[in-house]
């Protein structure tokens, strides 16, 4: 199933080969990436196959081709438009991130309520909220970052949607409400942290 | 195994039980679970198994004692002593951010190099990174989180885990050395909005 496990191992494949390219390696194995990003390589080759990419095992990959075809699959062969909604600190360290743009992925614009952070950050311009909507819909975006406080972030959202977002990274801690059609990935660092916690503890019991 | 899937499935598991506790469930089946979580109710006992936990599958388990029993596992039945290193953008927000003290994590204190940025945020002191090895070492701490910037991500971690961490949540977007025992987990949200990317344009040339 074309699920999000899957498309997210397809980025991390992905990233890997651009290293792979970058130490000159004309050809991969299955089994290289597997081991560069922690799965087997049957689950490589089971991933491959499903978004329609062959390759044999004696040969491996042309490392070219296959980038190509994965940055087509990931929608990377063109310029992706994203707007963030809430410039406080996650906004402004979303803005102020340079590894967008190597992945082809282009913050567009960001947009706030409070006129004091309406201002430019690098190169975005961050405008009042009044204008998202606007914006929006006039420049064809439909990829947004969600980064406002969770008391308005249902009616951000809600905007956004009618402006026609259908893809949205959300930041805001609580359960959000959208339109079938919308795609919401919520990032929740607590699991992440929680799992350093109890990885290390487990460590430090054991040598202990 | 006891993987990073399976702890991060547990901390899930613990936040629906939290939410099912306050609509005044006494009982959940790994059924509720399942669904609320997005795994099959057979994941669900063969992660409880894993750690020890069973239940009986006409009676389920009782929320409260498997909420205790999650903590204990997850080391939330104890204060988590959690310091920052770096005071920018996302230090700060994670400074701001109130989810953690719910969650039994104390963000300790936090360290910038900039003398401008070492102040108080909140309830929490940034003081000079300086000051980092040696109250890492008087406090006892354990757990970091890197949000410095790439250039001396490397520098700051070595120091870290000199003073005593064993486990960090790092930011900054490269590969990082450390010893074996020392837990890195690196946060990267670009596959995160990849997948947003891929879902949604998918979503619209099917309807289109």
């Amino acid at each position: 199933m074309k699920n999000r496990k899957s498309v997210i191992r397809l980025s991390r494949y992905k990233n890997e080969l651009d290293r792979f390219k970058t130490q000159g390696a004309v050809r991969v194995f299955s089994n290289d990436l597997a081991d560069a990003v922690g799965v087997t390589a049957s689950q490589v080759r089971k991933d491959f196959s499903l978004f329609g990419i062959s390759g044999n095992r004696r040969g491996g990959y042309r490392t070219d081709e296959l980038i190509a075809k994965l940055k087509k699959i990931l929608r990377k062969d063109e310029v992706q438009k994203v707007i963030i909604a809430g410039a406080g600190n996650i906004g402004t360290a979303l803005m102020q991130y340079n590894g967008f743009a190597q992945q082809g992925i282009q913050i567009f614009a960001a947009f706030d309520i409070d006129p004091l952070k309406c201002r430019q950050v690098g190169s975005i311009m961050v405008y009042h909220m009044d204008k998202l909507e606007r914006f929006v819909r006039d420049n064809g975006i439909h990829i947004g970052i969600l980064a406002v406080p969770e008391s308005s972030a249902q009616h951000v959202l809600d905007v956004m949607v009618s402006a026609g977002i259908t893809g949205v990274m959300n930041f805001a801690p609580i359960r959000l409400r959208a339109p079938e059609q919308c795609v919401i990935n919520s990032v929740n660092l607590i699991p992440e942290l929680e799992n350093v916690i109890y990885f290390s503890s487990a460590a430090r019991e054991h040598s202990g």
